[in-house]
C-alpha cells in the first residue's frame, strides 16, 4: 500500500553557499547513515571518548568539560548561558548582529541582569569599550559573538578575555561560524567558555552543539546555588554521561555523532592550519571576482570571515531575484541579509568542505550573469580574471 | 596524511532489542545520509509541511502545532512543560517509574510549585487517585508518563483527561515509547500536549522529539504573563518558522528530518492499526517464550507495553553477565532495569522496524542459552515452541 508520503526523497543537488548549512563530504553522509548502536553500547562510549579528543584538538583546549551538545548551535548558546548565570546574576553582552540579540534575549530568560553595549552591524568592538562596559556594569559574565553570521565579521576575542578576567569577569564567546574555519584558540586565548555548531565550517550536517567549558567557568557552575533552569542542558548532568561515570541522561543522537566524529576526523587530517590557509585563499580570490564587479564588504578590511562573505547588494539589484536564479539555475545557495542588512546584504560563505575553487568560480560567474542582466555595470569574465589570478598567485593553490 | 582518528568507522551490526534506540529501517539511513539543502530552501520549507501533515495523522490529532522539536524526546519533555508552565504555577506530576521522576524534575527548574503522586514501579494509576490529587492541588497543568519506559507499563490517559479538564487543569502526556507501537489518541483522548521521540516505535534514529499542542495549551501559551525560559524551545517562535511565516528560528536539523519524514511515510504506509496489531503479536509470542522459561513481567497483564517488556531477571542470575555476553555473542542489546529496578529488571524492546519474528526468535534463543549455563531450570526449546504456537495461531503470523 502507498501513500503520497511515500513519494521518494530526492533533494536537489545544492551548491550551499550562504551562512550554512554548508555541504557535506560523501564520507560524513556515509558515517551518518550507517546502523546505530545503544547510547550505552560499549562502542558508542568509545566513540564519545574519541570525539572528546578531537574537539578539544579542534578548539586547541585541554578542558575536560568538552563535548557536544544534542542541539544545534542555538542550543550551545543556551547551554552556556543557562550553566553560567543564576537569577540575578550580571551578565553583559555585546552586541554587533543578531546573534549577540540573541545572546541578550537568551541571558534574560535565564533571569541574568543583562547589560548590552552594541555597535553598528558589521562593525566590530575595541577592547578598551569593552573594559569600560565591564567597569560600569561588573557583570559576573560577558558574551561576545567571535564570528557574527549576521555580517560575516571577526571579532578579536584574547584582548576582551584578559579584561574580563583582570575584572573578575567569566568570557564566553560564540564560535558558531569560526571554528575550523578561522583559530579559535580556547585555551590559548583563556576563554572560559564557547560553543559551536556543526553545519558550518565543520561541515557536518545540523544538529548537534560542540562545547567546552575551561576551569574558571566550570567552579561557576559548582558554586551554583540554584539548579540549572534546562534540565536538558545541565552540563553537569551531561558530563556524567560523557564523563566515566557513564550514567544515563538522555538517548544522545547516536548517527549525529557518527557524522561529527567523521567530519572532525577529516579536519584533523587536513590540520588546522592548512583548513585556515585554505579558507583563506579562497576567500581572497572571491574577494578579488566580487571587487572585479564593484561589490563591496559590509565588515571593513581586516575584521572579514573568510568563510562567510557579507556583501552589499549592489544598487538598483533585486536581492530576492537574484537569489532565488541562483537556487533555481544553478543549484547555488547563497544567503539574504538579517535584521539590519535585510535586502541590503548578501552572505556568500565557503564554509569547510564548500571552500574550494570550483565554490568560487560557480558562484563569481552565476552572479555576473545576474548582475549583468540586471543591468549593472559589470564588465564580462573580469571577475573570473581577478579570481585567477589570485589562485595562480597563491603557492597553496594547487591544494587548495 | 592520516592520524588515528582517521580509522574507519564500522560499527557492530547491533540487534537493538532494548528500550531504544531501536533498529533503522534502511530506507530512513538512506534518507539519513541525503545530502543536505538549507533550512529555508523551499524544498525543505514542503518537506517541513509535509512531515506536519504525517505526524498529525501518527498522533492522530488535528493540532495546528504540531512538529518536531529539534532536541531528543527529553528536549520534548522540556518544550512541554517549559511553555505550559510559568514561575508560580502549580503542576502534577505522576511518577511511577524513571520519567514521571524526570518531569518533576523538570518542572521545578521551570518555576512550578510541583505536587507529586507516586506508585510503585511497574503499577498504573488509577483516575481516582489522580482526580483525588488534582482536587486537593488544583493544578493548571498534569502530566503523566503514558508509556513508561523504565517499567514497560502503559498507563490509560483518556479517563485522566477528563478529569483534568473537568477541574480546569491541562494534560500533557509522554509518549516517547508509545507513538507509534500502541494507539496515540491525541485528539480522541482530549490530550492537551504531548511528546515523543524518534528513536523507539518510529524507529528513526534518535535526535527529534515530536510534539503536539491542543487548542487549550496554545491559549495557556498565549496567555502567559512571562516568556519561555528556553529560548531553544519556545514553540511560539519555533511555531513561527513551521508556520506559514517560515521565521529563522534555529538552523534545523536538515538531516534528521529527512530520516524522521522518511520513517513516518513507513509508518504511514503500513497502516498505524496494522502497526499495532504487529507489535501486540511479536509481544505475545515473546511473552509466551519468557514464560515457558519461567520468566515473569513488572507490570501487571493489562498494563504492559508490547514494545517493551520489562521482566523480572530470574533469581540467582547474573543481570549484567547475561547483557555482556548477549552484546558480545550475539550482537543483541537488551536493556537493564533503572532506579528501583536496577539489577532486577531487563527490558526488552520490540519496537517499530525491531518488532518481528526473528527478533523474537533470536533474543528467546540466546537467553535460553544464557539462563541455561547459569544453572537456571529451563527446559531446551521451550521457549521457541511456545512462540511458534501463537505466530501459528495468528492469522497475522504472514505479515508480521
Amino acid at each position: 500500500m502507498t501513500t503520497p508520503a511515500s513519494k521518494p526523497l530526492d533533494p536537489s543537488p545544492r551548491v550551499l553557499l550562504g551562512p550554512g548549512p554548508s555541504n557535506v563530504p560523501p564520507r560524513v553522509l556515509s558515517a551518518l547513515g550507517m546502523p546505530p548502536v545503544g547510547h550505552l553500547d560499549p562502542e558508542f562510549v568509545a566513540l564519545m571518548d574519541e570525539m572528546q579528543g578531537m574537539l578539544r584538538r579542534v578548539f586547541r583546549t585541554e578542558n575536560p568539560m568538552t563535548l557536544a551538545v544534542s542541539g544545534t548551535g542555538s542550543a550551545g548558546m543556551e547551554a552556556v548561558v543557562a550553566n553560567l548565570v543564576e537569577p540575578g546574576d550580571r551578565m553583559l553582552v555585546c552586541v554587533n548582529g543578531v546573534f549577540g540579540g540573541r545572546m541578550v534575549d537568551v541571558a534574560g530568560r535565564c533571569g541574568a541582569e543583562v547589560s548590552r553595549i552594541d555597535r553598528p552591524w558589521g562593525e566590530v568592538f575595541d577592547p578598551s569599550e569593552v573594559e569600560a562596559a565591564i567597569k560600569a556594569h561588573r557583570p559576573k559574565l560577558v558574551g561576545i559573538v567571535h564570528a557574527e553570521t549576521s555580517t560575516g565579521a571577526l571579532q578579536p576575542v584574547d584582548e576582551i578575555a584578559r579584561i574580563a578576567h583582570e575584572n573578575g569577569a567569566l568570557l564566553a564567546i560564540d564560535a558558531v561560524t569560526s571554528l575550523a574555519g578561522v583559530p579559535v584558540e580556547v585555551d590559548g586565548w583563556d576563554v572560559d567558555a564557547v560553543y559551536s555548531g556543526t553545519q558550518k565550517c565543520l561541515s557536518c550536517p545540523p544538529g548537534l552543539a560542540p562545547v567546552s567549558f575551561g576551569p574558571r567557568a566550570m567552579e561557576a557552575i559548582k558554586a551554583r546555588k540554584t539548579k540549572v533552569q534546562s534540565w536538558y542542558l545541565d552540563m553537569t548532568l551531561i558530563g556524567r554521561y560523557w564523563g566515566s561515570d557513564r550514567l544515563y541522561h538522555h538517548t544522545a543522537p547516536i548517527n549525529m555523532n557518527y557524522a561529527l566524529r567523521e567530519a572532525l576526523a577529516i579536519v584533523l587530517e587536513e590540520g588546522l592550519d592548512a583548513r585556515f590557509a585554505r579558507h583563506l585563499l579562497n576567500a581572497q580570490a572571491l574577494a578579488a571576482g566580487l571587487k572585479a564587479m564593484g561589490i563591496d564588504y559590509v565588515p571593513a578590511e581586516g575584521h572579514r570571515l573568510p568563510q562567510l562573505n557579507c556583501v552589499t547588494i549592489p544598487e538598483g539589484v533585486d536581492d530576492l531575484a537574484v537569489r532565488k536564479r541562483l537556487l533555481s539555475e544553478w543549484n547555488v545557495e547563497i544567503g539574504g541579509g538579517l535584521g539590519d542588512l535585510k535586502g541590503k546584504a548578501w552572505r556568500i560563505g565557503l564554509m569547510g568542505y564548500g571552500s574550494r575553487r570550483e565554490s568560487v568560480t560557480l558562484v563569481l560567474s552565476a552572479l555576473e550573469t545576474c548582475l549583468r542582466d540586471a543591468g549593472a555595470p559589470v564588465e564580462p569574465g573580469a571577475a573570473l580574471a581577478s579570481s585567477a589570478e589570485v589562485y595562480a598567485g597563491s603557492p597553496a593553490a594547487s591544494t587548495a
